[in-house]
């Protein structure tokens, strides 16, 4: 199962980073995509070359730092946002990731109900090309709309990740919300999920396939939620450019080191700023930048 | 803007029906594409060819149907799960349904914060071929997430439909979660809303770019949310095979008949079962069920 080889991975390498794939446009190429109107041909033009161009560097970009990550996670929005050619990209780095074995965890962040939920899971959690490892999924419709991702992820061996406590400032706006028990929105929702997870199939470390996000910029909410759901794996993002520290995310981490990964992004595959044309230097440059987080992470949680 | 091109649309042809267009493999072909695992290749043969023919059929469907419809609906996870042949599948059809003059609301339900907001946002908001008229989009993150959609919107003449209370049982979950202040979720939710669309450009009937969703299935809420969000359109999913009649919805409009779409999928384009090889059938099928929810809903308006 997916929890499985994640930790399995993680301890070959001796790493719980997650490099984050956000490949943004501007960074690639002279002609940005912005939000302005143009032309559709044209449009679809640059969104090719840019697409040409982040396949070119995440491809390196992997095969450079494959030895030092627990797995990689492609932020499917920057994908979309370069149409059909951005898509192709998300399925040819999917692929090139599965044959240097570095787990992919697909960020979507989907939710729907019913059967549309069932066609998300079929769409990112069984065999077809743009599916991960696991996948970043919305809990907003309620408890039977998270049903048919879990059910699928079970299955296939894959693994979700439900939003949990987010790292923008604005996650105080629904996620923080007292309710009237006394708790806020996210603890009931924990609650919730931890209940669901103590049904399911666990791998040899008391994992389940139902993980959760919880950024690094909330140190004492991932200490809580540690304790509270002892069966999922947690996906940490904030690290670096959003705030959260090596010693703020160690408390996603289990007693024995695990049941964590924690991502970063632009702070790591654009260390050196725009990409441009001298992939060599950005991909050094991202390298020291990875080697960097790695032993600071792993710093903390040895010394906790 | 997008709230008077559909209310323009809706009066010229009277009606306040949005046909959700929700693919489904299996009522196309005989291989259906379901959870279980399958070689990747024969799986990319089968989607091509159920997205060549959902394509064909659903031509034929907004042909058929454009006279009867103020707009439609693609649901994105469905195309989604036919792979990159099923966005090509998603393009095409809302390049034909723009020929048609039919306003186009891509139900995606997207969210994220920041900079990832704003590619979704530049993907299905601006000039790209997967851009649609309206966008859905989940709330979970927080206000700031909902941000970059809403200015987005707002500059491209486009509009958002927020996830506010869902059709599904378990919208309970969190969404009615009762807060310590006194009110459910969703009206915290709504309260937050309401200020929003209150700082934002007016069409001549009043309303702005930012939208919500409110399930046909809630009555009571719909009456409730109609006066706090007096700015907002609404798109009203639930009606037919969830349940909801054209009296529950008839709550949704404002006292001139304005300010929102009812939509269904299923009970609507697969009005006569499996499409299979008889595809006027079902057309002659769905216009039928079309005529009938949009004359149900114009008579439970008038007799308000």
């Amino acid at each position: 199962m997916f929890s499985e080889r994640l930790h399995e991975r993680a301890a070959a390498v001796g790493s719980r980073v997650c490099l984050g794939i956000d490949p943004r446009a501007e960074l690639h190429d002279a002609s940005p995509l912005t939000g302005v109107e143009r032309p559709a041909t044209s449009r679809e033009d640059d969104a090719a070359a840019t697409a040409r161009a982040v396949t070119s560097y995440f491809r390196g970009l992997l095969d450079a730092t494959a030895d030092l990550i627990a797995c990689c996670k492609p932020q499917s929005a920057f994908f979309e946002a370069l149409g059909l050619p951005g898509l192709e990209a998300l399925a040819s780095l999917t692929a090139h990731a599965r044959t240097l074995g570095v787990p992919v965890i697909l960020d979507a962040k989907r939710g729907d109900i019913d059967s549309t939920a069932a066609a998300y899971a079929s769409a990112y959690l069984t065999g077809g090309r743009l599916a991960g490892d696991a996948l970043t999924i919305n809990p907003y419709l309620g408890m039977d709309s998270l049903e048919p991702f879990i059910t699928t992820a079970d299955d296939t061996g894959r693994g979700v990740f439900v939003l949990l406590k987010t790292s923008n400032s604005g996650s105080i706006d629904l996620q923080d919300a007292p309710l009237a028990s006394g708790v806020p929105l996210y603890r009931h929702l924990a609650n919730m999920l931890a209940a669901r997870a103590g049904t399911m199939p666990r791998d040899e470390h008391g994992f389940t396939a139902l993980g959760v996000v919880v950024g690094a910029t909330h140190a004492s909410h991932l200490a809580e939620l540690r304790s509270v759901l002892p069966r999922s794996v947690f996906l940490v993002p904030g690290y670096g450019a959003q705030g959260g520290t090596a010693d703020d995310v160690a408390a996603a981490f289990d007693g024995n080191g695990r049941g964590a990964v924690v991502s970063a992004s632009r702070s790591l595959t654009y260390a050196s700023g725009p990409v441009g044309d001298y992939p060599t230097g950005a991909i050094d440059a991202a390298r020291g930048a990875v080697v960097l987080m790695r032993d600071a992470i792993n710093g903390a949680v040895a010394r906790r």
